[in-house]
């Protein structure tokens, strides 16, 4: 196979290209005072459920957060998310499996980002193609619910282990999947070694104060961090 | 973005590859007299669980089945498969978020096709990147479990518009997430009209019965179909 090598090369262009175009939104981000945190998992992990609660629950505080999310089709999720009167919009990927750094930046260009406090971005539902791109973020969060096997983290090690924080969701579920949880944290562990796990469940609220705790102090961390 | 061409026509001649090799992989398959399965979905939608139960359910009629399995890293889900006494063989794809027909090509290398009745292929875990990629099948087969969400065959329509049968795995968990049907059904007409689908149970057997009889049938079906 010739074309081998001539992917390979494309593929560091675009990647190339992405850091910088992540590396200049990171700067905006910071300039602007907006805590960004993009969310990737599998299809069906439940990020729509778990970012609606937590924009609902950022409002309730009279902050300011706003999301992005990425889907091949449909604008369901924007419409779900739109529920909680937080400014939201859809980027439709087509056929591409992950968002890119200047989907971001196109997205953005209507927003004023001085008017938010947390930007949301929500990734296209995939545990492969997502791990390799920038998106100029403070805080990358992998989302695992009980249902999908304990598994996962050495099946998909390297998305888990670009990622800041996993969630492991829908956990009003363990019970009737046989989860385990301490499997699970030893997998996730043996990736991502002290990886912060937060457990939830977006239907019965439980965890939701300690994910909301987290981020307070992920993002006032943030503040005291100089970038470039 | 000047790469951007370049890209397309580089997929372009990797595809084209692939469709020869999967050409070239059919006919022998159909030559050996072995009827060739797919399996897609997202991580952790039962794809294992649910070969497993085939695989065992057919060695039980003395039939011959064996199975290739492919995922990112791990050769886990090879050992889980192996127990059902069946021929498995792992491949492991690294970053690669697929399986291409040339992987199964070399996986196949030291078998003797004409001592298999059935061969299953497991994809890796993704509902995008392995919807382009032809691997000689003759039936491709969709799992979704009923934790994922009723919306997922619009959010993911390529995929599912290139499946055969789809699969509703999980269905004991049907009552405790709320499981949609008949919109689960909907959806699924509306990206591939008469799409075949059958609710599964991997845990309590529910609806394998009436799987084996849709295998069987389309097994027989293949043998009347000439191909080429």
């Amino acid at each position: 196979m010739n074309s081998k090598p001539r992917i390979v090369e494309v593929r560091q262009n675009v990647l190339k290209h992405n850091d910088e175009v992540a590396r200049a939104l990171r700067q905006r981000f910071h300039n602007a005072g907006v805590f960004v945190v993009s969310l990737v998992s599998s299809p069906g992990a439940g990020k729509t459920a778990f970012l609606e609660k937590t924009l609902t629950r950022l409002k309730q505080r009279d902050l300011r957060p706003a999301a992005l999310v990425g889907d091949l089709a449909t604008d369901h999720d924007a419409a779900r998310l739109a529920r909680s009167q937080a400014p939201v919009k859809q980027i439709t990927t087509g056929t591409l499996c992950h968002l890119e750094a200047a989907m971001i930046q196109q997205a953005l260009e209507e927003w004023n980002l001085e008017e938010l406090d947390f930007l949301f971005i929500e990734n296209v539902g995939n545990l492969v193609c997502p791990s390799s791109y920038d998106l100029g973020e403070n805080l990358r969060l992998v989302l695992l619910s009980v249902t999908e096997g304990e598994d996962k983290p050495l099946k998909y090690p390297t998305i888990f282990n670009t990622a800041d924080v996993a969630v492991v969701t829908k956990i009003d579920l363990a019970e009737a999947v046989e989860f385990n949880w301490a499997q699970t944290n030893a997998n996730l562990q043996a990736v991502r070694r002290d990886m912060p796990v937060i457990q939830v469940s977006a239907k019965t609220g439980q965890g939701m104060d300690e994910w909301m705790a987290f981020l307070a102090s992920a993002s006032r961390s943030a503040d005291r961090t100089p970038r470039g």
